[in-house]
C-alpha cells in the first residue's frame, strides 16, 4: 500500500479542490471525518448538496437566496430608488450586517480582471445599466479597494456617469482600530483625499 | 435579511466543524460551492459519504482499510515479526512511502492526554499487548516526539519491557536540511545522545 485506498484518495482529491485548501489539509479533512460519525457526515454531504438544490441567483439583483427575487428585492421598507454595487454576495451580507442601508443591492459576480480573463460581460453590468432604467436615483459603488475592485468602479462610472443618477463610492480611509503610523501610503492619502469638515 | 439563508447557514455551520476551519472560511468553501457546477457538488457530497460507508479500520492494526484485514496485514511478503506502533493512520502512510520497513504496523488511534481526558482505554493498547502473545520478536514505537507522544511512549515501555520482546523508538534529532544552528535545545540533545559511532 504506497497510498491510501481508493475511497480515501477520492476524497481527499475532492476536498483539495476547495479554495485554500492543499492535499495536507484535505488529508487532516478526511481523518477527522472518518474518526466522526456516520450521522455528522451524512448532514455534511447533505448540507452541500442542498446548497445546489435550494440556492440560487435573485433575478433582479443577482444575491444567492432561496427564493426568486430575494427577499430584500421583494421588501416593502427598502428604498428602490437607491442601489448599492458589490462584487459578491458575501459583501451584501456585511452591509446587512449594519442595518444602516435601506436601499436594494446588485451583486455583479466578481470585478474586472483582464489577467484572470474576466471582462464585462462575466459581470451582471449589462443588468445593471437596465435596472437603472427603473426610477433609480442614486448608485453607490462598493467594489472592492483592489486594483480589479477600482478598475470595476472606474468602467462603472464611465457608463453609469452619462445618465444624470446620483453616483458615489464608499469612502476609503484608516480603519477602526488601526494607527495611522503604520497605515500604508494609499490608505493615508485617501484617508487625507477624503478629509471632512469639522 | 441579517443572515444568510437557512440552507447557505447550514453548509457553512457544518463545513465549520472540519478541524481548522473557521466561519470566515466555511463561508469561502460555499461561495465557492454555490459558483460550481453542480456535478462537482455531487461528487464531493458523495465522495464523503463514500467515506464512511466502504472505508473502516483493519481488525488486526487498526489502519484504515477498505478491505478486513487490510492490505499490510494479509500480505505475505510482510515480516510478522516486527510491529511498528504509531498513533495515527496518517504516520502508516509515512512509513511505507519511504518503503523501507517491512514489518507491521499498530496504530494507537491517538496518543495519551490527560488534559483531553485521553487515557489508555481510548487508544488500541489492549489490543497490542494481545498482538503481542503470538511471535512477535520485535516492536519498534513511532508516536511523535510531542508531550502526549513521549508519555504514550513510556506507558507501552512499562508494558512491553516485561515481556522480553526486542523494544525500541526511532531516533529524534536533527532533520536533513535543517541546520545545527537553529535547531531547539531538546533537539539538539537528543541528537547528541543519539550519536553513532563512525
Amino acid at each position: 500500500m504506497r497510498y491510501y485506498s481508493e475511497t480515501v484518495e477520492r476524497a481527499i482529491h475532492e476536498l483539495a479542490k476547495l479554495p485554500g485548501i492543499g492535499r495536507k489539509t484535505a488529508q487532516r479533512h478526511v481523518f477527522y471525518l472518518l474518526k466522526t460519525s456516520a450521522a455528522e457526515v451524512d448532514s455534511l454531504s447533505q448540507a452541500l448538496l442542498d446548497l445546489k438544490r435550494k440556492v440560487g441567483y435573485c433575478s433582479i439583483c443577482y444575491n444567492i437566496t432561496e427564493q426568486d427575487p430575494c427577499p430584500i428585492c421583494r421588501s416593502e421598507q427598502r428604498d428602490r430608488s437607491t442601489i448599492c454595487v458589490v462584487e459578491e454576495a458575501n459583501d451584501v451580507l456585511a452591509f446587512e450586517k449594519i442595518g444602516e442601508y435601506k436601499g436594494l443591492y446588485h451583486v455583479l459576480g466578481g470585478a474586472l480582471s483582464p489577467l484572470d480573463g474576466i471582462g464585462p460581460d462575466d459581470l451582471k453590468i449589462r443588468e445593471l445599466l437596465a435596472r437603472l432604467q427603473n426610477d433609480v436615483r442614486e448608485v453607490i459603488i462598493a467594489t472592492n479597494p483592489s486594483t480589479e475592485g477600482e478598475a470595476t468602479l472606474f468602467y462603472l462610472t464611465k457608463l453609469i456617469k452619462p445618465l444624470q443618477i446620483k453616483l458615489s463610492r464608499i469612502a476609503q480611509g484608516i480603519p477602526m482600530g488601526a494607527d495611522i503610523e503604520h497605515a500604508d501610503e494609499v490608505t493615508l492619502s485617501r484617508a487625507l483625499d477624503g478629509r471632512l469638515p469639522l
